[in-house]
């Protein structure tokens, strides 16, 4: 006998499809949402609805705007000549959390990981170099993709694309995070910390 | 500035009011969505929207079902003497699953917990009472709540109200879970596997 009604069992399903969510916690938004107002429920389903539809990517830089092109594309007062090359929107907004960078970004939308079948062809590479080829303001490219095996291939992997060209390709300092401790950190951290050491002026 | 679009912000602050979802985890669904399909989206808004339109609760025993009566009440093979009663829709499925049980169900939506402001009167318990009275067919009443302080207490206040009237009212033994370990278990539940012990015949 089916005793859990089937509404119930299929957003369970859809819920289990998100990342990070199992089937006991997919249970459990579920009754939560069965639990509290219809209009709650329905301000999530509206929320989920309206993503796709009022969200676009900034034809530029691809990164999600409600605006072709984006905020920052879009603002002149952004120091046109550098370009911050991320892999995520995340990405993007945990640069501008700094309030330090005052340039471009380009968004990837991924990294090169060729054990899931993801080749430069996927990503926003091309793009890329069109729009510096395009653009005679670019001076400075900054690769900031993750500081990982993927992240760093494909920085190597675009940094190659742009050898000869007459703009400088540059990547986030890798070092010891601010507020960790030495004894602690990993080999591959420390080693980089060492060699990207700084002199005290 | 606002580098987020606000249908992006909107979705993560919906993802955040659920239980266990954090601003993190409800950012990394959002971005999730986002990435994959309009399609995959829309299934999940879908099945949403679907879940307070569809479900419905049944009259009798206050179950999640889709018809009222729902499928263990309207089923005339259930031994209607007994009735089981339970906090969640969650815990019927788990009972339905031992395949021991035959008998009724009453789900009391919540339990009684006065320092989050829930009183008797915001369960299903007068409903129970009344259900029982007008019925002259139930003979036991399990109180199947869950075995902490407010699922005892609860337990204890419907036992209260049946005093005196021609049920008998149970409970679910409390004792070693099966498969667990005597030397890891709580005193509380030894000694209550102690008191509960049964002669074997």
């Amino acid at each position: 006998m089916q005793l859990t009604p089937v509404p119930v069992v299929r957003l369970i399903e859809e819920f289990s499809r998100l990342p990070g969510i199992g089937p006991k916690t997919a249970s459990r938004l579920t009754f939560y949402l069965l639990r509290n107002s219809a209009e709650r429920a329905k301000a999530l389903a509206e929320a989920i609805r309206q993503l796709h539809e009022k969200i676009t990517f900034c034809s530029c830089c691809f990164n999600i705007t409600e605006s072709d092109p984006c905020s920052v594309c879009g603002n002149q007062n952004r120091d046109q000549s550098i370009i911050c090359v991320v892999e995520e929107p995340l990405d993007v907004i945990a640069i501008e959390r700094t309030r330090d960078y005052h340039g471009l970004y380009h968004v990837l939308h991924g990294v090169i990981a060729p054990v899931e079948g993801v080749g430069p062809e996927d990503l926003k590479i091309a793009e890329l170099i069109t729009r510096v080829r395009v653009s005679d303001k670019v001076h400075e490219i900054i690769l900031a993709t993750n500081p990982n095996l993927e992240g760093e291939s494909t920085a190597m992997y675009i940094a190659r694309q742009f050898q000869g060209m007459a703009v400088k390709v540059t990547r986030l300092a890798r070092g010891l995070p601010v507020g960790g401790d030495l004894e602690y950190a990993d080999e591959i951290t420390l080693s980089r910390a060492l060699s990207g050491r700084s002199e005290i002026r």
